[in-house]
């Protein structure tokens, strides 16, 4: 138990990490100062969890009690503004950074939730949820369509994930393995969408004059 | 009050459907995959009542310790998938839903928030807030002006029926009779506005410099 | 003690009212109903003091247990949208009441937050967050670039408030000595920036293909 919850911790600091980098990457393409780079690279690296911890009503945000979480953000989203001034980033480096942090957040968000509530579909969509989110929050308010409402795979990844954690949550497996496994499924599918840019069927819609905003658009 | 809570419960549901469908018509739209439809869909439906819960501290979101909410939010979302195949949605299809959703969510909101705070201006704006939170967040996240914004009357109908809510309930109706008046009124003013285009007179401003982003937009 | 608290409160109501005159003076400019300009107004001014006591999980949010908030924030909802018909607002003038609810709400933000949890860091991100909240919803709800994005000194004049009541509360000083210096820092250097348009140095980053949306934009 004490080992599993050291496990999570880490892959939790290390997903706050990766998302801190790809807000403030985000935050860079906007040309937005140093400051504003870090709060955004923050609030995308706590976004995901701190919903998570909301909806559940777990008491004070997790990184409220403990601020090793904000000083990672911090410090990785001030490494990030530094580095783009010697390195040139392109946009794959977004999109896989983002990668890891959609597939640990995802895995972590299921466990946690599945261990309090113990229902499966609330554990997909928490894990959905706490996965998605701080990527939702950092391309609103950078300005960008979301990379959820792209025609690539990714809520879809994440979708996999959790599912794949609540089905070999009932084997005999250890915590750990079962996060790993969740989390490599989620990485591997939105690693492939992103190379080979597979995308699912979609909702086919003759109503042309819908598109275009219909009566009572601004 | 076993009956009422039942009659709220059904409600709930039909709240839940309706907006899961709108949400799941907004994502197709955009001609997202079947898994992006159901997450929007499952999101919109949530939305309003999520944020009432988290804004009343009152615990896990409702749909944490019910999983029904979200097997009703998933399934509807899944079959207007499947129903937008077969049949041609036209626009007024989505605002209707809309606005049953508009209409139920908003009564259940101020219903609760008056039962527990006591305090009609508390209600009227959690009834306001529950009613349109689903639809705004369908909206930001399908990349959509929010119908919140348009110039037809949108909070104005959620208002009027909130207001309602609050002035019948001092008479000795029973709650279900106090429901379902305000729930119409918001429905016929909702419904009228989307029929006839009504609006409200508009803060005039001749600050025309304004309007164009003024100085210090990107 | 008692006295601190009186202060806080008067200078809360006093942010509820400068913020609620930049919700309704942006819904105004979109044109929205009178309606409308109350809603946005009222979801501007409690915006930020909301996010933070969700955050802090610390009971039912601030205007629930104490409804002048609600009624501060929609009376000076409702005459901004009266004075507007008579008094031609300039953009500046939103940015100026935007500039002064920034100050104190990322002032008493980072106070209460110190208070509770004793963390300098959470603190300063609660002080940021509780000050920007309420006008990055205002902005995303009336379709504006979030001034939090624009090239302008914003986060950075909240954070440098924030940072300042940090420190000067480490002295021997009043709570009200530390939130007035606190507030005028920041307030100083939003209003310098507004007026001279200052503004910090950017990422820098030759990526020409990122900006452009790159592969897998929708």
């Amino acid at each position: 138990m004490m080992e599993t919850s050291a496990i999570i911790y880490v892959l939790d600091l290390f997903g706050v990490a990766v998302f801190a980098v790809s807000g403030s990457l985000a935050a860079g393409k906007k040309r937005m100062d140093i400051l504003g780079v870090v709060v955004l690279g923050v609030v995308t690296a706590l976004g995901g969890g701190t919903l998570r911890d909301v909806l559940l009503d777990s008491g004070p945000v997790f990184w409220i009690n403990n601020t090793v979480y904000l000083l990672v953000a911090a410090v990785f989203s001030l490494l990030t503004f530094f580095a783009a001034r010697i390195i040139t980033f392109h946009r794959p480096a977004l999109l896989v950074f983002d990668a890891f942090g959609l597939a640990i957040f995802t895995s972590i968000g299921a466990a946690i939730a599945l261990n309090i509530t113990n229902s499966p579909g609330v554990a997909i969509l928490m894990g959905v949820m706490t996965g998605t989110a701080g990527g939702v929050i950092r391309d609103i308010l950078s300005a960008e369509i979301p990379l959820i409402l792209r025609k690539e795979i990714y809520a879809t990844a994440a979708l996999c994930g959790a599912f794949v954690y609540i089905m070999i949550d009932r084997l005999d497996l250890s915590s750990i393995t079962c996060l790993i496994v969740s989390m490599t499924v989620t990485l591997l599918i939105r690693l492939a969408a992103i190379r080979w840019r597979f995308s699912l069927p979609v909702l086919t819609s003759n109503d042309d004059d819908f598109s275009q905003g219909g009566p009572g658009a601004a």
